[in-house]
């Protein structure tokens, strides 16, 4: 990934990328921390630490939904134009690498 | 797991445990809550699609050392203490079934 | 995926591709069949079940690096053709659907 | 985990546990070394990158059922004799090393 860009180099304009289901997203993720601070209650409650890490697991599969659908967009999106603007073989290796953060 | 108790069984009371670094966990709970906040954000922001699955992969990171954590001190405690009390059997089953959910 | 085909529809040509790295990939799941043929042997010669789940944890290891290799080869190869020659859609639809599977 | 022992340090006897469903586990590992046989042949008869990948998704899933079985009657086993024996501290963290290879 691009290292941070050293205190001399002019910083790189952020890219910009409006999702698709950009609407959806943020709702999911509304939801998301909400869930968060239930779980953040349950341990101030003492509840006990199974029912909790039950929580945590149905929190992680949201969260895991969440980024295989960006991940969709992404290919299908900014990808897709990429490899027909002939600059495939740099995006596929971004999206490799994207996608071994989400591989077991 | 237990299924829910049905319309007239009594409910079981929920059982309570003190977690042993409960604020600790608290802590990283809410941080953990802000980074959900900080995604949503980047969405809203139309920020790229990678750099925000790249936030999602260190959220994942995050939650999961929760969970291990958990994971740990309910083993040395709660099944430690089961075990002693000859109940060994069924705290390991649940355990084991904890541990699924978080087995790739 | 392509459910098994009914009796009497013809069934489809396999669909065929020579892997890029080919002669690297046999060699390399050649390795893993002595891995799990060693692990059995482990067990079989009652060997401590933590040393014998340490071999285990590093022949998935060996097995998820063959499977990105092989999903980076397929995404460099197959998909990108299909999209250049305009079937993007469906390419990246199966590509998402096998990337879920090796997803945590 | 203990670190190899130095060439003067005098060899530690390998430890034997011998496994409750040790005859099933042999055959399960012999099951999935048939298996890897199978993908090598698939590569080589150059089939089809996802039906490949398809086929190591299912090895890896019985490879984890394996893992789990394994984790579950060590568990049952020597962790709660250590336990019982007075020496649960060092067998729990030992488990939840092994929990950390296997968790996602």
């Amino acid at each position: 990934m691009k290292s941070p860009p050293s205190r001399n180099e002019p910083r790189q304009p952020l890219r910009r990328v409006v999702q698709p289901r950009k609407d959806a997203l943020v709702k999911r993720l509304n939801r998301i921390e909400g869930q968060v601070r239930g779980i953040a209650r349950m341990v101030t409650e003492d509840r006990y630490c199974v029912d909790i890490l039950i929580q945590i697991s149905a929190l992680r599969s949201a969260l895991d939904a969440v980024a295989m659908q960006l991940l969709e967009d992404h290919t299908q999106g900014c990808v897709k134009n990429a490899i027909r603007s002939g600059d495939g073989e740099a995006a596929i290796a971004e999206l490799m690498e994207v996608m071994r953060k989400f591989a077991r």
